[in-house]
This record gives structure tokens, sequence and C-alpha cells, in this order.
């Protein structure tokens, strides 16, 4: 039910700057999770009070601040507070159905992306919203609920020293947006194996079981398009955008992920069409055999027709049909009949009807 | 009638400055209100002359002028000579079949849009044309009926002492701005919540009444589009334009409205998609029906044919039959008709008919 | 016949800048009239020779010199002579079969639109190809045969003494566009009345005379929006022209032109829309009564055929028929047909055929 | 065969400047053809060798070099010496199969278009190209074989002293271009002919060799589509060029060009859209006929199944059938036959089935 | 199996600079071949490790550098050492899966392209991925396998003393990229050709064969499209790069490239059209025929229907059956039979239904 868009009646005209959470909760307790690190230091924490990371924003190091669950009104007032963001950020990050985007503010860039996954059973996609908060020295992100998503990234963080321990808050954000899009294509690919798969089943048996399929699969290509085709724009954006929080090597790697998600709304649409075309083969299909039927059955009713006539004739008791009472009469309509059948016979392959 | 446009012979050939009312009169008296405030003083009135209102000019407060009420040619005059504006302004106001649109004048900025209410019980869209301008102090509004659809703002404007208090005309125009693309919103994802229910239906029992539906849904939201669209236009072009009388902070706000009617045009295409996809549906179903009533047919008819036709063969009362004298004919002719029969249902399973 | 496009063999490889009519002479003799006017005097007159015309460009008085008829080359060559024209520009307003366009030129801005009118009887759309001359102080108008469209414009000159007698022939010019555009969607708004009550027809009662109108109508749609869209991109290059000739208070006029004409091209392309909707609801509606025939012949044929066997089996004349001499056959045999149709009714039903 | 691109393996990989004739050879011989004006002189000549044009490169006259054939690589060299041309442009120049476009070089412009030519008998579209080498006093063009096309502009040449005399090579090489877009118009307009007059053949007896025609003449149309959009956008290039080859005087002509062009090509959308509604029309009129036998077909088998039922009955030859004996048994069944025929008939009505 | 998008669950999270092998291998060990060349001097080798190609960099002459597989770290690891590359673009060149695209770096040009290859068995399209990286003095072109696709570029260079060998590493990676285009060219005309042909099967024996041969078709154009398209978007930035590394007379060849691609790209949507409209007239066609047969059936069964009625009605057994003993009833009755049978004939034919 509305997974396309939603809007509650009581959320018309509240102020832009409220703090509410307009979202389905997924979490009972908000969970705040601390990664610090430089070239040589790594720090990994989990806080319970917003203002245990405060002190980070004074350090050199590049600080990550997750925040798992958004309905906390008062943690969100203490991030506006303790960070210095206007409320409007913060509001915009509690707004879980809004569309992806980025916006530049005077102290920070806020930005906000679809993450999606499949449910293995059943296929269909789940959507969770990620805010990301690019300060000069610390990294916010919000997520709905705790997930391992990111746990390659802070993996990364751990073992390497290279790129990512030398960089800043936005070449981390970067590798965040990173794993989001290779979810997005992986699960495109993965979608993509499945219909490419259709194809086959298709031709051999073509039924309602396979357009069924056809039509799920169209809908959630469908949920995945109405996703990441914004965050496409949303990229875009953020990859011609000039701003002192954003590194001018960091740049190169926009680009790419611009690259990949492109690929990703290319391939989707390259899936639409081919479903589009399967279901074009199966009405083809469809048509050609209702044609076959029909073929068929006139054909042969055409052939039995007239004979049953003739038999009928015959069947009639009139005191007087004089062809009752010849000796050969029964012989010849015999005749008749078969000379009927095999002119029709021949009449319909002449037409080409079988 | 005329739903997507109207114009009537008459109105052709009018001087684009006549006072002259196109539209459809909902309202019998004109109605005046204003609320005049600043951060801490706050004035509530419903006003019986336009002369009343004009003082505000010169006040540093902040004035919402509303004018509930478009046909009468004086208010509007008195109004374009109170405030001086080009008769041009308030031509445009009283057209209310006019698309939406902002243009700048000399003094003030004056832009239309449509406001869409769904009717709980039919589910039909109707439409109001709401025109603001906006000047350095005062916030004209102009709507076709009196209407509780502001009521939030004012409460806000009672209630807060924040922003809306605060700000100046171009943020007060910006929070009515935001209430009508809410309730676009809202009207879509209501739209939204009833075409996705259909899906179960289309699949469980694809009649008639579902088709109905869907036909009215469309044109629904063929009518939505042609209403949220130019208001999408317009809006962007508010968030690109450099003017006097808007103040550089409400551009933030600005962009966020166009990402939310974005997300609105989004949605309607996407059900419009979805729409196209259930008509689909429903047709690819008949199709496989219709291919498996002629099966069926064409399997039972090609079955008892050539039955029938033995039958009546033996039927005929010509004197010499010589079969119908054989003591076994009558159970040979059953043997036949089995074998047959069993023959032809052997043929129709390798064919996969059934 | 070539209602889109016209071209005769003959005219492949003519000069740019040859007088020569291309079109088909819908009047005798030319008519020549001339108004002159400022805020104070006003002057009408028929005239016989263009000589008579050219003292007005020297005059500081606006002159509005409208000429019905093209296909008289001495006049034009006369006009082009007299008011020192290229001969392109009097070569173009004599092709009644160009694109609408407008082209700046040294000494005036030329442009010319398509007028279209809709014959009250058959509904079809006849165009008239309108060329408009702009020059300091003369507007010249050229029409392919005498009409009383801009008589409305005629009716503001002789009373009003505001706008329209305060401007220049820019103003003039836009007064008549304004009232070819008005036009339109006066056309459009009666196209549309008709295809929206075509509607309930098509629920009540599909047959082949609705879709014939559905047609017809998206044939004239076709050809409006032929005409209009070139228009809608001349009034566009008008309204971005930056020209000696046009005053800059008459571009806020342009681009309210500019706003109508788009309002009726993207009516035009709603009208579209809906048309495709009601040729898709015809279908599904024939599809679905197709699947309600074949479904009705199919379950009576299937109860009848097996029940005619029986009787078939017992019409026989075989000497030994052991059933045919019980003494209760013929009522087994009623019983036997019962069961069977019952048992046939039961399985229909089941498979929710009735 | 590949009529819409064409490769041959052999081509791959070839130096881009190689002076590779890649086309069908049309003329055994290349014919050489001079002529030289200016607003008083006039000199036409047939020539053989390259050698003689050279001269005209240093004299102040227009001149016009027109090569028919391209397949000599001797002569094209001879050319590319003799002008100093880039090896580049004379590849291009011999290479038919390319794509119209413009390209201006260190000491000219280059440009491709295809001239259309339609057959009488068939109505295909056979293309040849036309490249032109517009340089400071010398056109030289080049066409595949010898054809009378631009005879008409020979002749202005040869009778007018006005403009074309007067001219450059750029307005020279404008009226060659302007005869290959007044053919495609032309040939545009003559398939409109053809096809608005199919409506009527559609509406009154729709067959196959209808449905053959607005085949074919799609086919035709897209290949015209293909062979003018890379015009248009040719035209358009050239239009925005700023070369010192091209004469500030010949842009107007150029923009005509282009109105002219854009004329063709919306024409051509407009006529594949009709073709498409005549196809839509024509399955429209194919399934409510389909409806219109099917419901002929139901109607009567119905009420014939159960009357041929009830007389294959009283046919069987059981020993007790107490209905036989009665003496008014005959003509009851009659009634009772006749009843419920009549009442078929009243249900059948009732259901609008005929 | 994941022709169009492939992602493994192990490459999500990866940095973006590692050097992993994304894609299949192909070839066992990594072929290394320099070419080395001036305008007078040529030297070919293979080698066998990276450091004997390094001292190229520092020589005046134009050497090219072809890796043949891309599987080894080891070996990647190396050249971005020795020539001092940033692990990003490598990491690029390994991941096969990726969009072609162009990126400027400090000290190079990278780009990638699709090779394509028919199976001239089974006309599937098989891809490679080709990564090229323009330095001032090296050019490095990276392939999945060994293959002759660049041998007319190497045969050319040993050869012709011409362009190739007087230009830089910029001309070289357009001749490599030229033939790649021209193989996409190459490939599609083969496709055009055989779909041409389609027209004919398609007219004279409609099958469910031609459709799967349209269908299968229809893939490799959407493979190819798929390809093809982000090339050209590639093509397109390459020709609007502004580069040290290209040189000013090389823009002319990358647009001509453009061209060509363009031709390629626009073929492809001419090809995909005209498969459309194939399986158009097949349904066309379909629906004419099932509308015959239809026809064909209703026509023979509603003039026999009765007649055997009529045949059935006299041949019960009633006791009182008057007709039967009248001497002429059975020829009065063929006399019914001939006339309804004539009547029905007359009816059928008025309606034009045979």
């Amino acid at each position: 039910m509305g997974r396309f868009i939603l809007k509650q009646k009581k959320e018309i005209g509240l102020s832009p700057d409220a703090l509410y959470f307009r979202g389905k909760k997924k979490i009972d307790h908000v969970l705040l999770r601390v990664i610090d690190f430089d070239a040589n230091n790594l720090e990994e924490n989990a806080i319970n009070k917003v203002n245990e990371v405060l002190k980070y924003q004074k350090k050199e190091t590049v600080t990550w601040f997750n925040i798992d669950g958004l309905h906390d009104e008062k943690i969100m007032e203490e991030i506006a507070i303790g960070f210095n963001f206007d409320n409007l950020i913060l509001a915009g990050v509690m707004d879980t159905q809004a569309r992806p985007k980025v916006q530049e503010y005077a102290n920070c860039i806020s930005l906000s992306i679809k993450m999606l996954q499949q449910d293995e059973a059943t296929g269909s996609i789940s959507v969770e919203n990620l805010s990301l908060i690019i300060t000069k020295k610390v990294l916010l992100t919000f997520q709905e609920k705790k997930g391992d998503v990111f746990e390659p990234v802070r993996e990364r963080i751990r073992t390497q020293k290279k790129r990512i321990r030398n960089s800043g808050t936005d070449y981390l954000a970067f590798t965040l947006l990173d794993i989001v899009v290779d979810n997005y294509i992986y699960i495109i690919s993965e979608f993509g194996d499945k219909i490419e798969g259709l194809e086959e089943k298709l031709l051999l048996n073509p039924n309602q079981s396979v357009i069924d399929q056809i039509n799920s699969y169209k809908q959630e290509l469908n949920y995945l398009r109405k996703n990441i085709n914004p965050a496409k724009e949303m990229i875009l954006a953020l990859s011609k955008m000039e701003s002192e929080y954003i590194n001018e090597d960091t740049y190169v790697h926009f680009k790419e992920l611009l690259d990949n998600i492109s690929h990703a709304t290319e391939s989707t649409d390259n899936y639409r069409e081919i479903l589009s075309d399967q279901l074009n083969i199966y009405h083809t299909t469809m048509s050609t055999k209702l044609n076959d039927i029909m073929k068929f059955l006139t054909v042969f009713s055409v052939i039995f027709i007239p004979l049953t006539f003739i038999a009928g004739i015959y069947g009639t008791n009139f005191d007087v049909v004089p062809e009752l009472h010849y000796k050969y009469s029964y012989f010849i309509m015999w005749g008749v009949i078969i000379t009927v059948a095999i002119g029709m016979l021949i009449y319909f392959r002449k037409k080409k009807w079988f």
C-alpha cells in the first residue's frame, strides 16, 4: 500500500523545519556509533549521548558519526544544536518519504538517497532512507534501522592505511554512496538474470504463470526505477557542486559513481524493454495459437458438416424417397461423402490452412 | 464538460487588461480578511472595504490580505488603484481558466496555481484557481470561494513565534504554496493506494468493473497531471527568479517545494504506467482465456463431430446397408467410436491443448 | 487532399525572392484598408492604390494597413518598393503554404501564423495564412480573404482610448496574434467538449459510429497540432527577439501569448491522449464481449453436443441394438442426458464461465 | 538490401584519407562541367581535364564546377592537388554511404546531403549522394550520376541578372540545397496525397491490400526520415557556422532552408502518425467485425442446437417412447421448437447481440 | 545469463582503486607487444616484462604498447608504477563490466569502449572490453584476449609513411577506435540485410519461425544498442575534451568518428522500428486471417445448420407426421433446402462475407 508515494492528512501544513518523524519506526532505541581516524590512529565507539561526539568537531581527524533510528526528536534537536545545523536539515533527515536530494547549507552539505534491499524469498524490493551530512571534520549518517550494509567500509577503515585513511569526510561519504549504488547494480543484475531466464520458458511453455512473473518483475523494476532515477539526479548535482566541503580529488570518484548509476538506470530500462518484448512474444504466440486452433476447428467442422447433412437427408422417414431403394445407394452415398471430404481437404491445403 | 480547456466565444478579442471575470461564480459576496503580524504583534480582521487594508502598505509588519471571490470588478479596480497595480495583473487574477504562471512586475510578483480537491464520494477531482501577489509588505491571495485549506498556516502564525513570524511576505507565500503542493501529494497518494489495491482484484477476478475503475483513475490522473505539470514549471521559474521581493533565505524553501512537486509529477507518471500495465495484464488474461475457451470448444467439437457422423450414417434408411444386419455391428460401432475418441484425446494431449 | 503539406512540381527551383503566389486564390479583388490613429485622432479608409498609404510612414501616428488577397503580384511589388522591403519578405507573404515563422530584417519584422476556423457543420478545420510586417509606424497585415476576425480589435481602436490607442505597431500586432490564439483555444475547447461527451456514449453503447467519430476527431486534432505547434515556436522566438521594433512593455504581452498558446498545445495533447484512452476502452470492451460471446457459445455447444450424440446413437438402424428393447431405455436416456447436462453446468460454473 | 546502412568487410580499417570509392558506380565516365559568371558575363563549358578549371580560382568571377561520377580516383587526386584540399575532404566525397554533414576546413567548407527521387511506377525512393565544396571563388559539386535536377538553377544563372548573378559561391550553394529540399517536400507531398486518400478506402472496404499499401508507405516514410533528419541537422549546423566563406546576407536564406526542412520532417512525422492511426482504424474495424461475425454465429447456432437435439430425441428407435404415439406430438414438438426459438431471440435481443 | 549487467556480491564495497579483475578470464598468459615508430623508423617486439617498455616514455617516437589479458594484478601494478598512473586508472581497466567512458587524469587520458563481434553461426553478439590510455609518447591498449582486429592498423603503420607515421598517440588511438566503430557498422549492416530480407518472408508465409527470428533480432539489436549508445556518449565527450594529449588536428577525425557512430545508432533505431513494424504486419495479417477463417466457418455452419435441422425433423418417428406421406414431400424438402441455402448465400454476399 502506498509504495510509490505516501502522505498523511495530518502532515499537510506542517512547518518545514518541524522535527517531526515522517515514516515507519523500524527500531526501538536510537543507536549512536562513532569511528574517528586519521592515517595513523583509529578509535571506534558506541556512545550514549550526542554530547560525546561534539568534541570531534575540533579535532583534525576524520569522524564518522552514525545514527540508527530517526524517530527520537530529542536526539535530533541535540544534534541540531550541537553541530549548529538549521532545523530544516534535520527535519529533512526525519522525512523518510522525501526524494533523494542534495543541498548545500552554510556549514555543511546534506544529502539523502534510498538504500534498496531485495527480499530473497518473495523478490520484492524494500527501501530504506539514508541521509548524510558532510561537515568539515565529521560525517553524520542517518539510517532507519541497524544494518550491516556499511561493514565493508568499516573493515577498509580498520585494515587499509591508504586512500580512505588519508582522505576527508567527502571521500568517506563517497565510499558509502558507492556501496549503495553497488547494491542497486547487484539487485538489477539479479533481476536481469531471472528475466533473461524467462525467455526460454516463454518459448517452450507460454502460460499464465510466466505472465504473472513478467508482470511482477515489471512492477518491481518500476519501483526500482522510481528510487534510482532521483538518486542519479542527486549524484549528478553532487558531482557538479562546487563546495568547500568537497575536495578537488573526490570529483573523479563522484563521476565514476555517476557512471555506475547511469549504468544501473540504463540496465533497468533495458530490462523493462525486454519484459515488454516478452509480453509481445506471448501475445504473438497466443494469436498464432488461436489462429491454429480456429483453423483446426474450421477444417474439421467444415468437412463433417455436409457429410452429416447428407446422412441426415437419408435418415428422413418420407414415404417416397426414391434413392433409398436403389441397390447401390448406400455405397454411392459413401462415394459422394469421400469425394466431398477429399475435395475439401484439397481446398484447405490450397488455402494453406493445414 | 470542458474540464481541460474552456473558452467562450465572447471572450475572444477582449483587451488583456479588461477586468472581466472568466470563470464560474462560486460565492455570492466577496470576503476580505486581513492578518497583520510581526515577531511580537498579531492582528486579525475581516474588513468590508479595500480602503481599510491600504494603510498596511506603509507599516513595517507583514500583512496577509485574503480575498475570497473574484467576480466583483469594482473591488478588483479598487485593489488595482489602492496598490498601484497594472490592470493586467488583476485581469490575470480574474481569469480562473489561465495556466499557472509567475510574472514579475515593477512593484510586485504575481503568481497563480491550481488548488485541487478530491470529492470523497465520487473520487473526481475539482479545481480552484489561487492567485498570489507578493509585494514588499503585503501578500494578497485570491481564492474563488471561502475555504479552510490555509487554516494550518493561520494557526502557525497565531501560535508559533519562530520562522513564520520573523519572515517576510515571500516566506508566507511559500507556506501557502507548500500546502497546495502537499495537497497534490496527498491526493496522489490516496489514488496510489487505490490503484495499488486494484492489482489483486485484477488477478483474482478480472471483469469489466475493474476496467471501468482503471479507466476512471486514468482520466483523473490525466486531469491531475494537466494541473500539476504547469505548476511545476511555475515553481521552477519562481525558484530561479532573481527579485527584490524574494529574500535570499527563501530560495532553499522554493527548492524544496520544487523537489516535492517533482515527486508528485513523477508519482503521477508512475501510477499512469501502473494503470497501463494493469490494462495490459487484463488484455493478456482475456487473450489467454479466449484461447482456453476456444481450445475447449475445439477439443470437444472435434471429438464428437465424427462420432455423430458415424451414428448418422447408420441412421439412414437405405434398403441396402449391409453393416446394419451383422450381429455385432452395433458393438463394433461403439468400438470404433471409442477408438476414435481416444485417438483424438491423445492427439490433443500431444498438441498440449489440454 | 494534401492538407498537411503541399508542393507543386513547378515551384521547385524558383528563386526565393520571386513574387509568385503559392496557394489557392480565395478572393477576386485585393482589398486595401487603412486605419490610422493616435491617442486622440482616428481615421479609417478603404483605399484603391498602395500609393495612398505611403505617406503614413512619416507621420507620428500608428497605421494599420490591411491587405486582403495575396495573388496580385503587382500590388505586392508596389508595396515592396513603397516600403522599401526586400523582395524576399513579400515572396514569403505570398507563400501561403509556409510554416509560421518570424524573421527580423533591416527595416521591419516579418511574421506569419495560421488562422484556424472550424466549419460548424462538418467540424473540419480550415486554415488561412496571416502575415504581419511590423515597421516603426505602419503595421501591414496580409490575409488570404476578407474576414471579420479582427473586428473586435477595430472596435477597441474605435472606442477605447486607453492602451491600444497609446501603444505602437508592436502592441497592435500583439492584439491580432492574441485573437488568433484565442481562436485556437476556442476551437480546442469546442472539440474538448465533444470529446469529453463521447465518454458516456462509449460506455453505454460502443459501436462503429463512435469509433468513426473518435478517428475523425483524432485527425482534426492532428491537423490542429500541426498548425499550432510551429505557431508556438514562432511566438517563443518573437518573445525572445531583441528588436528596436518591439517596445520593452510589449514583452509581457508576448509572454502571456506564449502562456496561452502553451495552454492550447498542452490541451491538444491532453485530448489526443483522451482519444487514445477511449479507443483503448473500446478495444477492452470488444475483447471482453468477444470472450463473453465465445463462453456462451462454448457452454451451449458443449452441453448439447454429447446429448445430440446420444440421441444419434439410438437413431441407428442396426438390427441388434439391445438397449432399444428394454422398456425403460428411453427414460434412462433422458436421465443420462439430464445428468450430463447438469454435470456440465456445474463444471462451467466452477470455471466461472457464466 | 541494406538500404539503411551498408558496410563491407574490406572497408574496415581503411585510412580515413584513402581515396577509395565506397558506393555503386552509376556512370561510366566522369563528366566535368564549368559555369563561370559575374553580373555581366557568363561562360559555360564541358571540360576534359581538371587542369582547365584551376585558373578560375584566381578570377574574381563565381565558378561552379560540377563533377558527375565519383569513382575515378585519379581525377579526385588531381582535384585535391589542384585546389589544395586535404585528402580527407575528397575521401569523404567518395564515401556515398556517409551521413549528411558539414565541416569547415582551412580553405573551404565541405558538405554533403542526400538527393531523393521517387520512382513514379513503384513509389519507392532512390537516393543519391550530393557533395558540395565551397571555396572563395569556386563551388565544386559532386554527383553520382548525370542528372537534370539543377537545370532550373542553370536556367536562372543564364537568364536572371539579379540576385544569383550578383552573389557568391555560398548563395549558389544555397540555391542547390534549396532545390534538394524542395524535392524532399515534393516527394512528401505526393506521399501525403496518397496517404490521405487511403482514409476513404479504409472506411469503405478494409482489406489486406490497403494494409499492404499502408505498410509500404510506412517503410518509405521511414526511409525518407532516415535521409532527411540528418540533412536537417546539417543545415542547422550550416546556419550556425561562422565562416569567412559564407556571406552575412546568406544566413537569412539558410534560415529559410531550415524552416523548409523542418516543415518536411514535421510532415513526415505527421504522415507516420496518420498511417499508425489508419492501422488502428483497421484493427478496430477488424475487431468489431469479428465480434459481429461471432455474435451471428453464436445466435444462429444457439437457436438451432436445441431444436436439432429435440428432433434427434424423437428420431431414436426405442421400443418404448410414449410421446411418439400421441396424435398431436408432432405438432406439439413444432410448438416447443418455435417457442424455444422465439425465447432465444428475445434473450439475444435483450443482450443487444443483434 | 546477465548479458546486460553483472555484479557479484563480493564486489560490493571494494575500494575503487583495488586492482581486482572483474570479468571472465579469456586468455591464460598475458601478452605484451610493443610497436615503436616515427616517420622513418619502425620497431616491433613481443616483450616479457613491463620494464622493457618504460624506456620508450622518454623517446621522441610514438610507442604502441598492447596488453592482451587483464587478469594479472602484478603486471597491472608494474604498469601503474612504471608509468606513474593512479591505481584508479588500472582498476578501471580491470573492470570489464564498466560502461564505456573517457576520463582525463594528470598525466594521461583513459578511455574504454566495447568491441563487438558477431558469431557467424548463431548470429549472437559477443562483447570484449577495450581500454586505451593515451600518454604523451606511449599509447597503452588493453584487450581481454589476443585478437587480430587491429591488424589493419599495424599493416598501415608498417607500409604507409604518411599520416599515421607522422602523427602522435592520439591519432593512433583514433585509428583503433575507428576500427571498433567500423565493426559496429558492419555488424549492423549485416543485421540490416537480414532484417530487410524478412519482409518478403513475412508477406508470403507468415509463421511462428519468422516471428522467432524477429524476436531474436530484436534482442540482439537491444544488446547492440546497449553497448553502442554509451560509446557514442564517450566519443562525444572525447571530441569535446580540451586536453594537451590531443592534437588540434585530431579533432576533425573524432568528429568523423562521432558522425559514424551516430549513423550506427540511428540505423539501430531504424531497424528496431522496422522490426516493430514487421511484428505489426504479422499481427494485422493474423487478425485478417482469423476474420477470414471465422467468416468461412460461420457462412458454412449457418448454411448447413438449418438444413440439417429440417432433415432432422423428418427423421423423427412420430406416428403422425402428415408431411411424410405426401408423395412430393421429399422433393419439396429439397426445394426448401436449396432455397434456404441460396437465400443465405445472397445474404452473406450482401454482407461482403465472401
